[in-house]
C-alpha cells in the first residue's frame, strides 16, 4: 500500500525540502502517494493568502522566494485537513534542530512527537542550510532512526542525487548533534570575536566534538560512536562553526559587548539563538550531575556567555576528569 | 640521566618549535640538559651567518623573524657536531607532515629515520600552523608512538601551557593523517574554486575523512579510529581545508585553468605542494591494488588535479563498494 506524505511546516527549512520530497514521490509511484498536504502557517502576502499564492504559482515567496516548489506540493492552512488522521503503521521524522527541556533535564523533540502521536519518530540532521539545499548544492544528510524498515522508506523520500541521505540506527545521537552543535558554535564565534587563528578554533572545535560525544554518551543510550562521523556529526559542526547565526552572535558579543537580547534583537530580528538556549540547559544538567569537570569547555562558554567570564578563558581549560 | 635534545631543522616550524622545546628543557633540569642544539642549513644572510645571528641575537631573522629563541638554543652548522652521536636509550621524533613513496608503495618518513639510526621514533602532528604557534596561540597537537614511556618523556619536552599534547599510541596513523589531510585539501580547495557553499566544502570533508581512515585501516597495521578524533586528525583537517597553501592552489587551479607548476612558481616561489604529490601517489597504490572504487573522493581528486577531469565531478561520487 502506497504511503502518504504530510508535510508540517513552510519555513526555509520545510519549503527547501519540498523540492526534494515533491520529486520524489512522483518518481516512485509505487511506493508513495503523489500528492503531499504541506500545513502552511496562514498569512497574508501582498493583500494574497499564503496558502493560495504557493497552489497556484508553486512558489514560498515569503519564506524561499525564487525558487519553484514541485506543483504535488498542496499547501493546507489547517493541521488537521493536512494530516487527514494517523493510519495504521503511520510513521513520523522531525527535521527540527534543536532540543526542548523540562526539570527533569533534556527532551528530545522527537521524543514529544513520539508521546503525542504514539508513532515512531526518526530524525534527520546534517550540513542543509536550507538556501543551498534549495539551490541544489551537494550535500549529505544523516536519517537517525530505529527501525531499518522505516530507515529504508524514509531514505526513498528524502535522498536525491545532490541530498545524499545515509541512515544510522541512533536516533538519539543523530538528533542531539543537531542541537549540542550550537553550543560549540557559540565557542567557535567567541574565538572569531578574540582574532584567534585556524590552530585555535580548530582546537576549540575538536573539544566541542569530544564533548559532544561524552555528554552522548553519559546521558543517552545506544548512542554510537560512528553517528559523529556521519554529517550530521562533523560536517554540520563544521558549517556551523564557520558560518550560521550562533557564531556570528558570538562573535559581535565579544567584539561589541552587547548582551545576547541586544544581539538578538539587531541581528536577528528578535529571533532566539539556539546556542545560548542550549548551552545554559546544558549547563544546569552538567550542574545537576556534579559534572562540569568533566566538561570543561561547555562549561567555560557557559561562564562566558552568562556569568561575566573573560572570553579568553575559553583557552584556559582545565583537564577533564575522567 | 638527563637527556640531550638536538633539534634538526631549523624553518618556520623548527624555529617555532624550539622556543617551545627551549623553554621545557629550562624548566625540568632532572629530565632534560638545558642546552639544545639546533642543526641549521648555513647561508649568509645580510652579509653575516645565520648560525651567528641565532647565537648572538637569539632570532631566526630569516624564518621566524620577530620571535626570539630561547638563549639555550644552540645554532650548529654542522649535523653530526649538532647531534654528538646516538647513545644508548636514544629517540627520535619526526614533525615532518608528508610520506615519501617507493615502487612498494608509502613509505613513513619516521621509518626511514627508524631505519637509518636503528632507534624508536615517534611523530608530533596536529592543527599547528608555525606562524601561531611561535605567536603563542593555543592550539593542540598529538604525539603519536609505540612507547608510552616515550610518550610520557616527549610530551613533557614539547606540552606547554598553550600548545596541549596529548598522546596516542598509534603512530602511523597520526603519520599517515599528516600527510593524507593534504589531499583532502586540495578537494575542499577544488569546493571553493568552483563557489560551493558551506554544505558541500563540508561534506568533502566528512567523505575525505572517511577515506583517510579507510585508507590508513587498509594498508597500515594497528591504526585505531580514536586518532581520528585527536587533533592530528579532524582538527588538523579543518585547519588545513580552510587555510592552508593546498587549499589555496587547488582553488586557483578551477579559476584560472593554470597548471601546477605554474600555480607553484607563481604563488609558492617555485616549492612544491604536497596534496598533488601525495594525490598522485595514493592514486598508484589504489591502481595497483584495483581499490580506486572504494576511494571515490580520492580517485576523483587525482582525476581532476591530473586527468582533466571536470571539477564538478568532485560531488558525483559513485557510491564506495565496501
Amino acid at each position: 500500500m502506497t504511503k502518504k506524505v504530510c508535510l508540517v511546516g513552510s519555513g526555509n527549512w520545510g519549503s527547501a525540502i519540498a523540492r526534494i520530497i515533491g520529486a520524489n514521490t512522483q518518481q516512485l509511484p509505487e511506493v508513495f502517494e503523489r500528492d503531499i498536504n504541506m500545513w502552511v502557517f496562514e498569512e497574508e502576502v501582498n493583500g494574497r493568502k499564503l496558502t493560495e499564492i504557493i497552489n497556484t504559482e508553486h512558489e514560498n515567496v515569503k519564506y524561499l522566494p525564487g525558487y519553484k516548489l514541485p506543483e504535488n506540493i498542496i499547501a493546507v492552512p489547517d493541521l488537521l485537513d493536512a494530516e487527514q488522521g494517523l493510519k495504521e503503521g503511520a510513521m513520523a521524522v522531525s527535521l527540527i534542530k534543536g532540543i526542548d527541556f523540562d526539570k527533569n533535564g533534556v527532551v528530545l523533540i522527537s521524543n514529544i512527537i513520539r508521546d503525542a502521536l504514539n508513532i515512531d519518530c526518526s530524525v534527520l540532521m546534517g550540513a542543509n542550510v536550507a538556501n543551498e539545499v534549495a539551490a541544489g548544492d551537494f550535500c549529505e544528510s544523516t536519517l537517525g532512526c530505529s527501525d531499518l524498515r522505516h530507515g529504508a522508506l524514509l531514505r526513498d523520500l528524502f535522498n536525491a542525487p545532490t541530498f545524499s541521505v545515509e541512515v544510522a540506527l541512533d536516533p538519539h545521537g543523530v538528533e542531539m548533534c543537531g542541537a549540542l552543535k550550537n553550543v560549540v558554535a557559540i565557542g567557535a564565534g567567541f574565538c572569531d570575536g578574540l582574532n584567534y587563528g585556524g590552530n585555535t578554533k580548530a582546537a576549540i572545535i575538536r573539544l566541542g566534538l569530544i564533548e559532544m560525544k561524552k555528554f552522548c554518551f553519559k546521558y543517552f543510550d545506544g548512542v554510537k560512536e560512528d553517528t559523529f562521523f556521519e554529517s550530521c556529526g562533523i560536517a554540520d559542526l563544521i558549517t556551523t562553526c564557520f558560518g550560521g547565526r550562533n557564531r556570528k552572535c558570538a562573535e559581535a558579543f565579544v567584539k561589541t559587548g552587547q548582551s545576547w537580547e541586544e544581539l538578538e534583537n539587531t541581528m536577528l530580528n528578535g529571533q532566539k539563538l539556539q546556542g545560548t538556549l542550549t548551552s545554559k540547559e546544558v549547563s544546569t544538567i552538567l550542574k545537576a550531575h556534579n559534572a562540569e569537570d568533566q566538561f570543561p569547555l561547555f562549561t567555560a562558554i557557559y561562564r562566558i556567555a552568562f556569568e561575566g567570564a573573560d572570553p579568553k578563558t575559553i583557552t584556559q581549560l582545565q583537564p577533564a576528569q575522567q
